[in-house]
């Protein structure tokens, strides 16, 4: 297990910066007063391929050694990391192979093949997808980039968190959510050597919280095809981004499906920002613990919004 | 008829710039590929009550003499002038009567309740709205603050566009939607005096373009009930905004209802920012014209972003 230095952190943006934007932090007087903190939104939804993964996906890429140029890149991913890695290999002229679950949002697939990438598909559970992948590794030679438990990922990553705190002048608290730990790793990773007295805490769904149960037994649980509509949180801890949340972590909150959603329209409707519904998920987890974040200043990582249109889950069911 | 000044304008900026955001101006690389121009977004559905109306509305409140208090203000509006007014008079602290349509967004009439005005329902067109509102003002004396056709709203919307102008670095041309006219005038108003080479031009539904009608024949036609999905675009144009129009405006555009549903669900998927039905009639209109636009540097007005999120028109029929 490589871990990932501070150093790469750094090393990191200066690689990654042509390739990504420097999101702004977007603030919103009505939650301010609804929730009693003061809020700092990091809107990688307005990123390069719409979410935080073009971060570690592109410092993998154009980290790669000439050698490995012809055979490309390979993943799995629930999404995201899928078409940040297809942009990031699209932007250095090299293939890139996914496996995705079929069961993936129609515009994830698009923006995917817009990049250049190519899919694989897989049944919607961890263990078929490790089983597709590795076939696809098999008759490609490609790197494999792993999601998040990848430390050239995770240090990609910490460049989030890094220009949040360069865009805003001190804060109590960072909130992510967490499905397989890559965000939050790479959180851990930064704000432990910039600013170690910022507490992170890490966003849930109820309905896939192996996390949340892995934190409290101080081992990973992790469960094979959990069901929620944060479908970039199905994933579960790996050994790297395990190390960074039992040491660094403050805390892991969860929410239910209802509040999930509740959320994820409420920032549409008030913000007037399209999110996916992962990241609605830190602010359903601060709406039900108001005295946890009221009169503190906290930034809230908007992971990405890459959302179906047409399948929109408060006119679902 | 009172003409508002380029000064008028600029009193107007300092004295609601207390009461308003100064809104950010976008890009986004895939719409500039897309069309081959460049665009810069004028994001008011990021002003406070989530439209651009604020700025007008809160002009003519903040401007309203001492003996006019007591009594307040009212209006008839198809929404977002309805909930600026509402929002301006709650700052103020006087009343707000507003006429509405029954048939107006749900989230609309939830947030001028939410500020604190009063709404009286009629029915969804010109003629029932002005019977209707003569009655409120018999009722309340309240002062008229007309949602467009008022030199005090014109001088209030001008203060957009030069924030635009501010915040860019030279442009060819301005496109925004045209309904009666009121932010149309207000950009005339302000370019006309700080940069008369910068082209303006309205984009209007097919199904209500009675402005376009209006600027071929030389002459204001009004339709009395024009059904469309850009609800904000309905109300006819009027002395004062037909004065703007018909002076400094430099073409009309049309796009049918699908090309403005369309532009706006591409919106919201590529640009992950909310924006209304209304303010997509401009992009829908570059995109079928791409000849006109390409190559040029052109400011793109989007007006709000108050959507019903229940009923959003590409989910619907």
């Amino acid at each position: 297990m490589i871990i990932p230095t501070f150093q790469d952190m750094l090393d990191a943006h200066v690689r990654i910066a042509p390739h990504i934007h420097r999101t702004p932090v977007l603030t919103s007087s009505y939650f301010n007063e609804l929730t009693g903190a003061e809020l700092f939104f990091k809107c990688e939804n307005f990123q390069k391929a719409g979410a935080f993964k073009v971060r570690g996906a592109s410092n993998a890429v154009f980290g790669l050694s000439d050698d490995m140029l012809e055979k490309g890149v390979a993943t799995h991913s629930s999404g995201n990391h899928a078409l940040s890695l297809s942009y990031a290999a699209g932007r250095r002229g090299i293939p890139c192979t996914v496996v995705m679950p079929r069961t993936a949002p129609e515009a994830k697939k698009a923006a995917v093949r817009g990049y250049g990438g190519r899919i694989v598909e897989c049944e919607p559970s961890t263990s078929s997808r490790e089983a597709t992948f590795a076939e696809v590794v098999a008759e490609t030679g490609a790197e494999f980039v792993h999601p998040y438990n990848d430390p050239r990922v995770i240090a990609g990553q910490g460049t989030c968190s890094r220009e949040l705190m360069e865009q805003t002048d001190g804060l109590d608290m960072v909130i992510a959510p967490i499905g397989g730990g890559g965000m939050i790793s790479g959180t851990c990773l930064t704000l432990s050597h910039m600013a170690p007295e910022v507490q992170i805490i890490a966003a849930e769904p109820e309905q896939a919280d192996d996390a949340y149960r892995s934190f409290k037994a101080g081992h990973i649980i992790a469960d094979d095809a959990p069901v929620t509509v944060a479908d970039g949180l199905k994933v579960p801890l790996k050994d790297l981004t395990w190390h960074f949340v039992s040491n660094h972590v403050t805390d892991i909150l969860t929410a239910s499906e209802q509040e999930i959603i509740d959320a994820m329209k409420l920032t549409w409707q008030r913000m007037k920002i399209v999110i996916e519904s992962s990241c609605a998920v830190p602010m359903a987890t601060i709406l039900k613990n108001r005295e946890r974040f009221a009169g503190k200043r906290v930034g809230v990582i908007i992971t990405g919004g890459n959302v179906d249109m047409d399948t929109l889950p408060w006119l679902q069911g």
